[in-house]
């Protein structure tokens, strides 16, 4: 059986799969990403390989990785690695390659996450559509013609850096009023303290400390703070999608990320707006969809690409 | 010499060129755009032809159209043109050829003009752009990898109709705080009237009828109200682009249209809001670049098409 050793390089973990054609995983295992140096990221992938060959009998074909990084995926380079700065301009691809004596492929994070929904998840069988991943910021991929855009450096289908508020919040990315400082994880949790002073019967009105998956608990709990919290997330997260209809008219918008799993208390918000402001053909063409991949979008989309460049 | 019959067939005015394969106009005609029928305007092409052929002596091989309409290139159909509504629905290549004997290719009026600066204009060479056109509303088309992306309905491009301010002005396709309402020339006389209160010096202040060109003209002779009336036009249009930048990291970025006449006085304003808000590669990548084909653009794309098709 043909098999691929996939890797999904986050920020914070690290986590290894083996993955069949069809997609399955056959097996699994995270570990913490190496923020040290190279040669012990390096390292890390040699011991990860060696384990999964203890456990499996498959002959495996290639690595493929998925990074949080801007990057050059034909040369298998990594350009700009924000969380994992030893990785700027670092040749991966071959390093791994001289490494372990496989065929190595690298792709985007974000990309590799739509290209995993169309190969095995919710996007299947769509040609021309717009994946965007909700966690602590908010990612995005574009698939036009059946073909991930990249943009001319790599650097397409930053849907989280649409401005929807002119003079809005100040980003991280140096701009303002970004889609992510509205759609994101950690821009539900910023809402909520923002917004709390105004709700003094809510559950989180004196909390220090939670997380967007508590706020969204509340927000089932009719939680009054926690339901306008998500009605402005869906608000925003609509008008950067009407956007998006208006512009690229696509078949489908796949929504994914951790984000995402707080889909039944913020969707009818971004459908609102999207029926309010995007013009009604491409509304109507453009169904919302869930991910259906969870956290493994991207190994799959690794693996996905490995398959496809190799057979 | 091959020659294309080309029509740019506009809201106010039908203009007929003749053109050769290398975007020469060889001779040309404006007339009305009729408003009372399809049988008019077929008479009225029939009509332009005859005259075409009485000063040429070149053997026509396609009339091509370029239309201000939603519709289907491949089908020669007309789904919806808000401006001359006889349009809706009518299968107008079919209708010329059978009227003419000659093959017929149709095309939106904002990809047409797309094309035609890509094929003798200010994108020559350039494979991934994004077209804007300012002119009583804003259009736009999307050029990626060397060819128009009309999106599943044919409706991709509507760059108008990017929202940059949530509770913006509200705009004649449903929506409020479109692009269209901060940098087209109606939205430039629109801000002039708004604004004039607070400018008592102007030579504006208290006229009641004027146009976007005069407006500019007040701005070259440094009319504060006017000036600031495109440095607001150039703010909108400038976070807009920065939007679709960080989106499609497009290589270029074309302004045509009327309104791109006032470049000198708005681009400044528009290029700050880029650098601001766009992420620093796909920003320095996209070069902005004013249209060079004027109100010829349509009829040359439409040109261009034909020769395409046929050769």
């Amino acid at each position: 059986m043909k098999v691929v050793f996939a890797l999904d390089l986050g920020g914070t973990n690290l986590r290894a799969c083996l993955v069949d054609s069809e997609g399955n995983i056959l097996w699994r295992k995270r570990t913490e990403t190496p923020r040290a140096s190279l040669e012990v990221l390096v390292d890390r992938v040699g011991f990860l390989l060696k384990e999964c060959n203890q456990h499996n009998n498959c002959e495996i074909k290639a690595i493929s990785i998925a990074a949080p990084a801007a990057l050059n995926a034909e040369k298998g380079m990594i350009l700009k690695a924000p969380n994992l700065p030893y990785l700027d301009g670092v040749k991966i691809c071959e390093i791994l390659e001289d490494s372990f004596k496989l065929p190595c492929f690298l792709e985007n994070d974000a990309n590799a996450a739509a290209i995993g929904e169309q190969a095995f998840g919710a996007a299947v069988g769509k040609e021309a559509f717009i994946m965007i991943t909700i966690g602590t910021g908010v990612g995005g991929a574009i698939f036009v013609r059946n073909e991930i855009w990249r943009g001319l450096d790599g650097t397409a289908g930053e849907i989280g850096h649409i401005c929807v508020e002119p003079l809005g919040v100040p980003c991280g990315c140096g701009s303002r009023g970004c889609l992510e400082q509205y759609a994101s994880t950690s821009a539900v949790v910023r809402m909520t303290k923002e917004m709390r002073f105004k709700y003094p019967e809510s559950r989180l009105h004196s909390r220090l400390v939670f997380s967007s998956k508590e706020v969204y608990e509340a927000a089932v709990g009719a939680d009054e703070l926690a339901l306008k919290v998500f009605e402005k997330m869906g608000f925003y997260l609509g008008i950067g999608l009407a956007s998006l209809i208006n512009v690229l008219n696509p078949e489908a918008i796949v929504i994914g990320g951790g984000g995402s799993n707080a889909w039944d208390v913020f969707i009818s918000h971004t459908r609102e707006q999207i029926q309010k402001r995007a013009y009604n053909e491409p509304a109507e063409r453009a169904t919302l969809l869930k991910a259906t991949l969870g956290d493994d979008a991207g190994v799959l989309g690794a693996a996905r690409i490995a398959f496809e460049e190799l057979f």
